[in-house]
């Protein structure tokens, strides 16, 4: 997230570590992350990323669900999915944020946010091989929700050939996370006015039945205590 | 959220009452909405807006916080801001998505996400009357947390000589929505498998003191008892 730059910070030099120019965070590098872990963690607690492409020359963002393995996303849709298409004829950005609290600060140019997030370029290349094709399907669904493949009936013939996978390389990635305090300018510190932090989490509320439940089942353990890995309790 | 289409469900015509030919939604335009009071309702409720732009001829997705009016959206940051500086020189697009739950159908086929979401086409303005720019600064802390912003010492002059504030035009946005329960086929409806949703919203914890507080100051209300506008319960 971007937020203005503090009048007593000196301009950082860009942090080293980047896989490639573009991913070399220039703003805030202090909060760039480009080792694996830092980026496996968000992209694991996240499932839902934003896809940029280009069409018609102007870009596109729109939100979708992801699976993932350690090398690739996996984003799938209808063989008739513009985005996927397009995720395969150019260069593309893709986005994962985790938004973690709001930050208090006493003047209103330090109020802040604290997030985590992954950006990935590449180019999509569609999955045809009908095993990892299977494979990208039953991790997107285990990423929404893990322990829900092998309850549920699995992709038929058919249903796999109306859906179109892609997979996305992660080697070209970077991490930015905000974490802690406000970080206030000393005139401010003795304001009559109260700072911290107001922690943000998405969490699960009680599963609700679906109305045409011909059987009466309970909520399965992963729905009744559904809650992303890595999130915060409370 | 992409998801794959139906076998069941003839290909739907384009759903009309579209701002602009690239803001009508041609995969489930029966999620389209158009009106103002779906889009308002959702910028209402988010604080964070993945921002779509072209650098160096590829896109760029990065998330950023916002303010807004009926009109426009609000966007800041530092005078050397790469992405804001871009969001003024050519057409960019702007999402903010709210995810609402989890979809649990028979089928990983049906697997599916609630969520709503806003798309905007344009090009941003950099905002340099000063009336207007502490006012966008001003909407963006209420935004995040209404209440806040008079409780804070306000931007400086300096602060402001230092704060780029871009406005984005609200008049080529469209919205998704995904919402209910699961659509499942027919032939799945017997399976001896739960089906329904998880919700999930973006929930606050207990506020954390500053540790550098000098004064013991109790959190204020908006921070205390803080939730998202139109955030569910539970």
């Amino acid at each position: 997230m971007r937020h203005p730059t503090r009048a007593s910070t000196p301009a950082p030099t860009p942090a080293t570590g980047a896989p490639s120019p573009r991913t070399r965070l220039l703003r805030r590098p202090a909060r760039a992350a480009y080792d694996r872990e830092s980026i496996d963690a968000i992209l694991a607690e996240g499932f839902v990323c934003h896809v940029g492409f280009v069409h018609d020359g102007a870009p596109r963002v729109i939100p979708t669900a992801y699976g993932r393995t350690p090398e690739h996303l996996y984003l799938h849709g209808s063989t008739a999915n513009r985005m996927l298409r397009s995720l395969c004829r150019g260069e593309c950005c893709i986005t994962v944020t985790l938004i973690d609290g709001v930050v208090l600060a006493r003047s209103a140019f330090h109020q802040s946010a604290n997030y985590r997030s992954v950006v990935v370029f590449g180019r999509g290349e569609e999955v045809t091989d009908p095993v990892e094709k299977q494979e990208a399907l039953r991790l997107t669904v285990e990423q929404v929700i893990p322990g829900r493949f092998e309850d549920v009936r699995p992709p038929s013939r058919e249903e796999m050939l109306r859906t179109l996978v892609v997979r996305f390389p992660l080697a070209e990635a970077s991490a930015k996370v905000r974490r802690g305090g406000p970080v206030d300018d000393e005139e401010d510190m003795d304001l009559a006015c109260w700072a911290g932090v107001v922690p943000l989490a998405l969490t699960a509320g009680v599963p609700v039945d679906d109305a045409l439940l011909r059987q009466p089942l309970p909520p399965p353990p992963y729905a009744a205590r559904y809650r992303r890995p890595g999130a915060r309790t409370g």
